[in-house]
């Protein structure tokens, strides 16, 4: 993507002096990665930088950055060791330091955020390599991607794979939601590889485990079966609680039912033993595990929505309301909680959801899936939810969960992954838009400054795909000379708005309109003239007199 | 894209009894065309078709359909042609009654709409092969889809291609932009060939007749180039009348000054001469000519914001309030008016738009481009417009002009306007879920039905696209009899929650889970049986006992 993506980035030791381009840098004592985008104006716009360390083996993982932080806690003999109980204490963790950079905020803002149970900091002690993150609605709106195997197809190394590339575009934190062989050893490589927070829906292991017997999941093999992920250092575990016997019935008038995998297996084992979800019983028990290891609760969803049709209706809130009853548990043992959410909902029917949500679940994070806002577009259900996610990313929701164009149809390739997520950092940075965040409107004014003045090479490095920007421009006007062009090939030289408008800033009156001759062949051949003309003024010629 | 897009369907006089798929069809004696898709539950689902006739020698052009009702016109001595113009004196024109069965009202329903200025029918009479449609906010949401040639790129075939490829893909109407050479021939072969309403900015072509020298426009060229695209057949203008002199100096300090080819070309014009506006100062000359063909206003929005940091600004909403005074004038001549919108607005300022437009145009259909909610990514542009439009269609916008993925990049290939139009096809359609149309419902819920009962053939024929539909799933399971099997590929056997959901729905504790042993290769060695056991069943173990 970059063309200097070395971490020891040229120039002076402040990094002055670098020619444009896109550097990997790290900041501080506590290391905190960046992506510092140089234009050729001289200006830098610093941003965030997910994607982690590269060129490592992916046999030896990644460098283990927290082990002096954690085997600190542990020689002190800590054993709660959630950010939520040290945050309660005042305490301010390495974490929190480290997101507070990364987040341009105070560490005491991160620490009282996580202490009131606003935001989340997925971060299991055994995850060593993780770059601690944050998830709540006062901060960036965070993008989750799914990955895994399922019985049908995929193999271990494509999901390395595939984490590798769900963080290179973007991915905020992942899910391994391997249904199929090899589920521990899967698990195992993504995360010694992953730099974000993993997440799991565990009873999908268990369910392997009874050899898809349903009524043969107990608490015994759900605990045994979180501490085996837990060693491993999953960092949130998806936990179908709220999925109560009495609501099951609730779905059955429904036009898509139960489409949660997760709920349709609490729902048929309720149904079978007629007997109340063991999560919900013997939650307290879960709660004790999870502290242990600082992982934090993602409560699902499992009656939600599976259509339009369905949304908002008792099923749903039902649930939301005793998601809201398991997140204050949760919390009487510190242990971190975010609240997952539909799914489908039409439009006019999105901000009822955030703002029972915020109602009934104390102002937990949301973490939705979507919502797709229509029904009708098998093949395309990324733009339909990314509309929808957008929006509620706008009134709080704090994390969005992908969808891919594969989505209802099959399982996605990497390039359905990259395009899920493209689809959902555009929903997410339009949100943080929507939301005020000052670095979001950095990047789109500086983007914005560089189309105005005709800088290509800087539109393209602040752009959120450089590659398909440039390949896209190139498709039209491939010669070199036109990245420095005064138009660009959608109006051609005689109808550019923006040279026109430029010409009007600067007062030349005498020099409107251009005068080329409008023949095609004359213009393009004037091009490097201009170019030439450009180049040499240094860029001063766009100054802006008024 | 469809099995069977034959008008004269198969099946008995009224269509019963044709096997599933998709068929044309033509309804009553005015011939609406409507897209039935059958389903093998021997439902029938009908929407809307606006993709036109097929099979036409593009040299002949289409049949001209509304001949006989413009000769009639013509023949009793009409002189103001407008559909407003007969509104309001209480008649129904063919045109609205085959927009009341298009859109599921009443004629008087349309009449009266369009009587009060909320709706526009643009429908030149020397257009004579259009399907009329209509544009208001208590209609249908609709696409519009730009096409054009320029100085650099592109011939006049490719344009005529781009205008089949955009109907086929469900543009409503289509903008001809075209400023390169050829411009009249290519406009004649658009308009011969289009069912839907074409529009053009008429400016373009008097720049090119004198050689790009802005100050040699005149009302009086202007007037004659308008007389030009008249006869041809255009049925809506963008007349960028509200660009005032005295309020392009609000521009002076943007990030991205006037955006707007249209607006940049008149402000140019304002300061050179340091005149009003010529279109605003002969704007009843203007009127006089659009009534005589029954051409509509779409008045350009010059001074539109290019970012999202310009939006909202003083610069726009002069413009705004100046459109609104044109619109009266224009409504004093039975002129019918569409407002041009923004463009670039972050998700917070959507509403603000929208309300101000309903309330200084007097409630005339609003038209936008988008909006683009961030800036940050260039070649992803028509997924970040698509979240503003389907945000602003939900509020009562009427048309949305669609952006490609090219968009601030190049100039679009058809692949572009194939990705643009399903974007924006998106939008308008959870714009119209959103305000609660019936019909969209309808296709929305048939869909999730079918993907509930695992009717995949079902799935497919409702999808907005087909093909792609098919193709990714048959890329996972591409097997025939997967097309029945009672999964999908995304979560296996073992894992459908569809798949439990319906044996909870059926009560069938029993079977729950399903017993396969979840070895990938067994569990697909099963489909076989299953998909055979499905197929004996004639679809009965479907029907909801609850």
């Amino acid at each position: 993507m970059a063309q200097n993506e070395d971490p020891h980035a040229e120039g002076g030791p402040n990094g002055e002096g670098r020619p444009p381009g896109r550097y990997k840098v790290e900041v501080g004592p506590l290391k905190v990665p960046f992506l510092d985008i140089v234009l050729t104006t001289g200006e830098t716009i610093r941003v965030e930088d997910t994607s982690g360390p590269t060129g490592h083996d992916l046999s030896q993982g990644l460098p283990p950055r927290r082990a002096a932080w954690i085997a600190a806690r542990e020689a002190r003999g800590d054993t709660n060791f959630s950010q939520m109980h040290y945050a309660r204490r005042g305490i301010v963790t390495e974490e929190m330091e480290f997101i507070a950079l990364r987040e341009g905020v105070t560490p005491q803002f991160v620490r009282d955020e996580v202490a009131a149970g606003r935001a989340v900091i997925p971060a299991n002690r055994k995850h060593l390599e993780l770059e601690p993150m944050i998830i709540g609605r006062n901060f960036r709106c965070k993008v989750n991607a799914n990955i895994g195997n399922s019985a049908v197809h995929s193999s271990l190394e494509e999901e390395v794979e595939k984490l590798q590339w769900s963080v290179k575009w973007g991915a905020d934190t992942v899910m391994d939601l391997s249904t199929g062989a090899r589920i521990h050893e899967t698990r195992e490589w993504i995360l010694r590889n992953s730099p974000v927070p993993i997440g799991t829906v565990p009873i999908y292991q268990c369910l392997e485990k009874v050899k898809g017997k349903v009524e043969q999941l107990s608490i015994d093999l759900f605990l045994e079966t979180l501490e085996e992920q837990a060693q491993q250092g999953v960092d949130y575990f998806t936990i179908h609680a709220g999925v109560r016997l009495r609501d099951v019935p609730l779905s059955a008038n429904r036009v898509t039912g139960i489409v949660s995998r997760g709920g349709s297996i609490m729902a048929a084992w309720c149904l079978h033993h007629h007997k109340e979800n063991f999560l919900w019983e013997h939650f307290d028990r879960i709660c004790e595990l999870m502290k242990r290891y600082d992982i934090t609760f993602s409560l699902g969803d499992g009656l939600r929505p599976g259509s339009i049709a369905d949304a908002n209706d008792e099923a749903q809130f039902a649930e939301l309301r005793a998601l809201g009853e398991l997140t204050k548990i949760a919390w009487e043992h510190d242990v971190q909680v975010m609240i997952e959410g539909p799914g489908h909902v039409p439009l006019h029917k999105i901000k009822e959801n955030m703002d029972l949500q915020l109602l009934h679940c104390h102002e937990a994070p949301f973490y939705t899936l979507g919502p797709l806002v229509t029904d009708f577009c098998p093949g395309y259900d990324h733009m339909a939810s990314a509309i929808g996610a957008a929006i509620i990313g706008s009134q709080g929701c704090a994390m969005l969960c992908y969808v891919t164009p594969k989505e209802h149809l099959g399982l996605p390739d990497k390039e359905d992954v990259k395009q899920g997520l493209m689809a959902y950092r555009i929903a997410a940075h339009s949100a943080d838009v929507a939301k005020g965040l000052q670095s979001a409107w950095d990047r789109d004014n500086a983007l914005s400054r560089a189309r105005f003045e005709f800088r290509w090479e800087d539109q393209f490095n602040l752009a959120l795909d450089p590659e398909t920007a440039r390949a896209y421009h190139d498709k039209t006007l491939p010669q070199d000379r036109m990245k420095s062009a005064h138009f660009c090939s959608m109006c051609g030289p005689r109808f550019c708005s923006m040279e026109i408008s430029q010409r009007i800033r600067m007062g030349k009156r005498d020099e409107l309109p251009p005068d080329s001759t409008g023949d095609a062949q004359a213009a393009v051949a004037g091009m490097a003239q201009k170019s030439a003309e450009f180049q040499a003024s240094g860029g001063k010629v766009y100054v802006p007199v008024g």
